[in-house]
């Protein structure tokens, strides 16, 4: 049964990842690639839900690459998974618009970001609401999975109403057509959310203007361990996992120990029970620096020969085509297309 | 200038033809065709956008080939025009997705036909609402024009609406990333409406139950002239073109002079002006079986030999494929997705 499972994940085309990415989504892509219960993997740089954002086109396009190196680097191996853009691959936009056909607007109406980007939106109304590729969003992910009939899906908690949504309308199409689609599973992935090293009540994220509230997955030594150095803890002796009363200290132990593959950071604490504060931070920043500086390595060098960088995703995204354009043949012969 | 415009239509895939769609639409492609003054004509038989109404699969599927044949039939030569399924081109669905990250929802829905569904499907919210592709679907159409660049599109008086979503679409696109996309203008179909031969308030349709209420472009000639001979008139003497006091006998006017090329069917009325309702019948049945008989026997013909006709599609759609494949390609590097 293992080799039937299909593993489908996407990760916007945002440049160089921060620790936070590293540690939610690609670690895990490469654990689940290394772990051999896959039969295969689909990992796509999923550049058309992008354009839901108004971005600059050459910043978008370097910053494609920069992902792309960045996956590699952090140990996605392009022989044993699929690592691909999604625009390479027409057939997402072809079922995003035949599934459009059978989704409800209703459905997409009660989508929860949705809804928030509506409150938030007012200043919006002028200009004629919201773009639409914000309101189908859901219908393109959907389509994003069911292409390749993916059984296992890797997400955080806040994509979980998206799988939903994707699990639903497989159901839908199956029965209002035929049964094609596997429902695909949510695997949650288990990491500890990476807090900002600057106030440790918001995610790390790329967003953040301050650029010390981050480590970059190319950030030098030297500047990892600045910015764990400059990283607020408290004047509790003693460390301790404590999320609700030591948040500053607890995002630096689940840091650690989401590097250290530790399930639980209260073991990191015991570990270092007896550490001061400094003691903490050094071996926090000697595990980031650790497991960062390789990627980095291998990322600059990636990065310094985007021919063969793009040559690679050109590989990968035959063999993306290969899969989606045959269910895409079957797709359209369900849904009374010609056969091509 | 001439050899640089360039047309674009679609129909939907509706199976055979009634004659309000052959004086309507086809008859008018044939005329532009033969022109000369249109450098491309792209003409569409557009399965996605049927896709947005429950179809059986396989009556669709037949239903498009019908209308391929019927369209070959009626006089687009497929050396001349492209003819060729929408669905055989993927890049109207890429497209239709980066459009929709530019277009506000707010344009979507003040749509006129978008609204006036939305009143009339009541019983349909506690299912979830009207179906997504039904609300997009102003953005396919603008795809479907833009991806040729196309400058004129004839269209009757109900899509006016939708070409200048197009137009402001392609406005916004040009000035959002850059000036790609020729404004389309509108060539309005100058034919009357052709209305059922039963119920002369109502436009001839394919969907009426009743097939006495229209003709069929396979129709026989007996056919024909028994669908004639039953329509409504009325007992005034003479024949004169009144379409208000006098619906019947205008509606088998408007016929006669569209097949006639008459631009007034008052023209029409006044050469039969001393005839009664037996002789003007006589006199209409006569043109359309002229007109359909060779019509319906070259479509006898291209049905009877499915794999030559799908293989004249398949050459035509290679090159609709590469007319929109180089374009979406421009369109991709403007928004910001790889060259490939």
């Amino acid at each position: 049964m293992a080799s039937l499972a299909r593993v489908f994940s996407g990760i916007q085309p945002t440049g160089v990842p921060q620790l936070g990415n590293y540690l939610g989504s690609l670690k895990n892509w490469v654990t689940m690639q290394n772990s051999g219960q896959y039969g295969e993997l689909f990992y796509s740089i999923v550049d058309l839900h992008a354009l839901t954002v108004p971005r600059d086109p050459r910043v978008l396009r370097k910053e494609t690459m920069e992902m792309a190196a960045a996956i590699i680097a952090c140990g996605v191996d392009p022989q044993r998974s699929v690592l691909f853009r999604q625009s390479a691959v027409p057939a997402h936009s072809q079922l995003h618009w035949a599934l459009g056909c059978i989704t409800p607007t209703g459905w997409l109406n009660r989508m929860t970001q949705w809804k928030s980007k509506l409150q938030s939106q007012s200043e919006l109304q002028s200009q004629g609401g919201l773009l639409t590729g914000l309101f189908t969003y859901p219908i393109l992910m959907s389509a994003d999975v069911l292409l390749y009939r993916a059984t296992h899906i890797p997400v955080g908690e806040d994509q979980v109403q998206h799988l939903e949504f994707a699990r639903d309308l497989a159901t839908h199409f199956n029965k209002t057509y035929a049964h094609l689609f596997p429902l695909p599973q949510v695997i949650l992935t288990r990491s500890k959310r990476i807090m900002s090293l600057k106030d440790s009540s918001r995610k790390m994220s790329k967003s953040d203007p301050n650029d010390l509230s981050r480590i970059n997955l190319n950030d030098s030594d030297e500047s990892i361990r600045l910015k764990i150095r400059r990283a607020p803890t408290d004047s509790i002796p003693g460390i301790t996992f404590d999320p609700e009363s030591r948040p500053g200290v607890s995002n630096l132990l689940s840091i650690y120990a989401a590097l250290k593959d530790m399930p639980d950071p209260g073991e990191a604490a015991q570990a270092m029970a007896s550490m001061n504060n400094k003691q903490m931070k050094d071996a926090v920043a000697s595990a980031v620096v650790d497991a960062l500086a390789p990627i980095r390595d291998r990322m600059r060098r990636l990065l310094d020969d985007p021919s063969h960088l793009e040559q690679t995703l050109r590989d990968n995204e035959a063999r993306a085509r290969d899969v989606a354009e045959q269910s895409w043949r079957e797709i359209a012969q369900c849904v009374g297309l010609p056969h091509y």
